[in-house]
């Protein structure tokens, strides 16, 4: 952008906050991409221009008109939390930060409304406070995390062993999205459609307000059960995740030693060589769950509501340790470390597990995260690699893959490399629509650039069209 | 017992309610056995001799002391609502009547302690009040049956398409149980000894105080649904089942013309062919609902929120037409009819009930109840048959066993007839301690009569002891 576009897009957006801080601007340009060596490459020097921070949806859709008038790109930011460089502005233009849109409209009995700016935690303290409610599912970080973020670049996490993902039909009930064009709509999309813009990286217009359901809040226990070997803890965790009377928040599988190696204050915990299994449980559920630990003859080395509440509040949550936050962790302490995201298949993941540990031996340490997906208790994994080059990077995933895994790359920004999102003739037909000339998140949705891209692939996508 | 027994033991029991009214001790030696044209027949003729009503757990002590001391059968009872003669007297004795042990002890988050005779539906208004929570799973003869009863002699019912059933670990929490000695001891049995007592017909000691866990209550949304033909109906429903993200408490179909024959209020939304599906649905999974129906070419033919607040009022709980009352409703219009208990296969389930269809042909309607099962979507079937003969009705079981079905045979009135509690050592032992002069129900345990009974039925059962 010139300074002519930049004095003309302030002049438009008078009232509106408007920075173009340099400092500011490179801080609003970037995410967590670094976790990946490979997009921390890729993407180092990408930089937007401007930063606009709306208050309300008005001022959402005075922006998106201004820079559809000046041809200004725009790339949405909650909080930028992202891994893959979701939120990074490739072609520069405005970074549209909604921050600032954080109120909570409504709580009832089993949903809440809220700005998409609202943070995941500040959603929760408020529906707990209100009427013992939270949110049924959330990224690890539920601290940091906004709403409209976790639903266009999120896919699911602490509760996914009980409810599945976001791309489950239910588990978002409505999006109300602002379109890019002259006129901006604004338009509520429920049931199928909401597929239009989960997990779109806001290429299909802006997310201004979510509505989604809601659980009881229980105060979860979290516990942390040892076993001689990963096998023990991977059959116990698949089995214990099977147990429909037995309520969880959270169930993860640490590989031998990294919960003794990463985890700073939990550590301590375990021992060198212990596999871990890492449960949030419903406190009714507390009983049954020891039950159950003693029929596998696993060890309970941790139950927060039995340490001393000193103890207690000096320790993060447990499922800080978890989802993203284990690479996160392990990063702190080897910075060489990487990661990738996996699906074993199901049935057969169990056994998936230890076969691709044995293929691919000392290079990774295992992370699995159970979770419901279309019904069945399966296993996802964010192994921890011992980076060395991108092209033995490349190598492994292709060993899971040769080996009926599905990756999810997580050191690729665009949605269709990333392989969450399938790009169809139906979601670029709603961007055609909403977003004409192709402003919103230039360059992640690499059907839209490719004139002959090809719609065929067979290969499974988490976030998919339903068929009409 | 003569009447000097009889004597002895009103002196024993002073200050206890006792009865031997015959009228009275006729009806309380019933229940609901008559729904079989077998049982009918093996049963009508049973009958208690006395009937005593503690108040409290120190009276249940009093009273078992009592019997013990006098040789005395005793047989407990709820409700009464058992369909398979299981709380009737068959040597005869003492019919303890357990209504009066009634109070709600305790109500917290996550969790219930009321006394064994308290009223399912009882429960649930006191948890609604207060604090918005219900039971997770509940017979659909939840305004008539007992807790108690429940435990003793049922399986699960509205709620298990969400948390499985009874048998599963975590769905009771704790049970406090009065042994059968000299000097009753009062045990409170967590855990995995919970299957001690769990459908064990009272023969392993008498249930005085139950803990369970609770959910959040919703204002359920009655939904039928409605296809051409069965194999719609059912491949819908079993997908439903496996949406994680719409939150159900019941799902359950009926055959083609089932509801329009038999309903006597919803079989008006119904034509004469219409297969159906009957779903409670949390409201904020409604338009969730509503999006999957579509996909499926459903038809929405009733939704209590939309129909007037006069109709709504008129019309039974949707419940009250699912599981066994399928076939009370159905009797009222037809008296020839029984039924079967059974479960599909999995995973070939919905293609089983096809199967069976065909083969048992005119002489079946279908009905089926999806539940989670180990963590899997199946179907359970309460098929409605038309009654001929006992040899007929031996036939169609011996036909649904042949192509890999289980039946839980509810023409039977022991446990291991019954087929769904397997008798083990482990239970026996246990028997043996609490009950050593064998005075529970007696009758009910044929591995207890028969010193010769072969423990190594390869037969899966639904509740069983964990191996140690
Ligand atoms: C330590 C760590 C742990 C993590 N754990 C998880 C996890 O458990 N599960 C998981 O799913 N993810 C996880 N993530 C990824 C990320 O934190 C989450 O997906 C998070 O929800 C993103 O929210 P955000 O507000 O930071 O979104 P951002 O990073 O700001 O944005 C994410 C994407 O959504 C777009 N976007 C943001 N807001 C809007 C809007 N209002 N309208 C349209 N588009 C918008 C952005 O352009 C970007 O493409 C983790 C990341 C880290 C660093
Ligand atoms: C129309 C209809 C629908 C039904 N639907 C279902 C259903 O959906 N799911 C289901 O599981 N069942 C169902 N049943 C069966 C029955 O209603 C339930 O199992 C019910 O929970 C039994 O409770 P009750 O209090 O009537 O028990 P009862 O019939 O009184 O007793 C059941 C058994 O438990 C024993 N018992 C009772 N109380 C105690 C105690 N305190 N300690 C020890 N033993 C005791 C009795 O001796 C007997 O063996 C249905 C029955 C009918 C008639």
């Amino acid at each position: 952008m010139d300074s002519a576009k930049i004095q003309a897009l302030k002049t438009r957006l008078d009232g509106i906050a408007v920075e173009d801080d340099p400092a500011l601007v490179r801080k609003k340009s970037r995410d967590f991409y670094w976790y990946s060596p490979v997009l921390k490459r890729v993407l180092d020097s990408v930089l937007g221009e401007i930063v606009v921070t709306p208050k309300t949806e008005d001022e959402v859709v005075r922006t998106l008109a201004a820079a559809f008038a000046l041809d200004i790109p725009v790339t949405p930011r909650g909080a930028g939390t992202g891994n893959y460089g979701q939120a990074m502005p490739l072609a520069g233009g405005m970074v549209l930060d909604l921050h600032e849109l954080s109120g909570i409209k409504d709580i009832g009995p089993g949903y809440v409304i809220a700005e998409a700016g609202a943070l995941l935690g500040k959603i929760d303290a408020a529906t707990r406070a209100h009427s013992g409610q939270e949110l049924r599912m959330f990224p690890s970080t539920h601290r940091t995390a906004s709403i409209g973020g976790f639903i266009a670049g999120g896919s699911g996490g602490v509760g996914s062993i009980r409810w599945g993902g976001l791309r489950n039909l239910g588990n978002v009930t409505r999006t109300r999205v602002v379109t890019m064009e002259a006129h901006p709509r604004v338009l509520d999309l429920t049931g199928d459609d909401i597929a239009k813009v989960a997990h779109a990286y806001g290429t299909n217009g802006i997310i201004t307000e979510c509505e989604v359901p809601l659980t009881v809040a229980y105060d979860w226990i979290d516990a942390i059960i040892a076993f001689d070997g990963m096998e023990r803890a991977t059959a116990f965790a698949d089995a214990l995740g099977r147990e429909d009377g037995i309520l969880l928040k959270e169930l993860s599988v640490m590989g031998p030693g990294v919960g003794h190696r990463y985890f700073s204050q939990h550590g301590r915990f375990l021992t060198a060589d212990q596999a871990a299994v890492l449960i949030m449980v419903a406190p009714h559920s507390a009983s049954a769950l020891e039950a159950f630990t003693r029929r596998h003859r696993g060890e309970t080395v941790f139950r927060s509501d039995l340490i001393d509440a000193e103890t207690a509040k000096s320790l993060p949550p447990l499922f800080e340790l978890t989802w993203n936050h284990t690479t996160l962790v392990a990063r702190r302490v080897e910075p060489a470390l990487t990661y990738l995201q996996t699906l074993y298949p199901y049935p057969d993941h169990v056994a998936a597990v230890a076969k691709m540990g044995r293929l691919i031996g000392d290079e990774m340490m295992d992370h699995l995260e159970f979770i419901r997906f279309d019904s069945n208790i399966v296993c996802s994994g964010l192994p921890l690699i011992r980076f060395t080059t991108e092209e033995r990077l490349d190598e492994i995933i292709r060993i899971f893959e040769d080996n009926g895994c599905l990756v999810f790359n997580p050191h690729r920004y665009t949605l269709e490399e990333g392989g969450m999102k399938r790009s169809d003739l139906g979601q670029l037909a709603f961007k055609r629509e909403v977003d004409p000339k192709g402003l919103l998140n230039p360059g992640k949705m690499i059907a839209w650039d490719n004139p002959d891209f090809d719609f065929s692939d067979p290969r499974p996508y988490l976030f998919s069209q339903p068929a009409a």
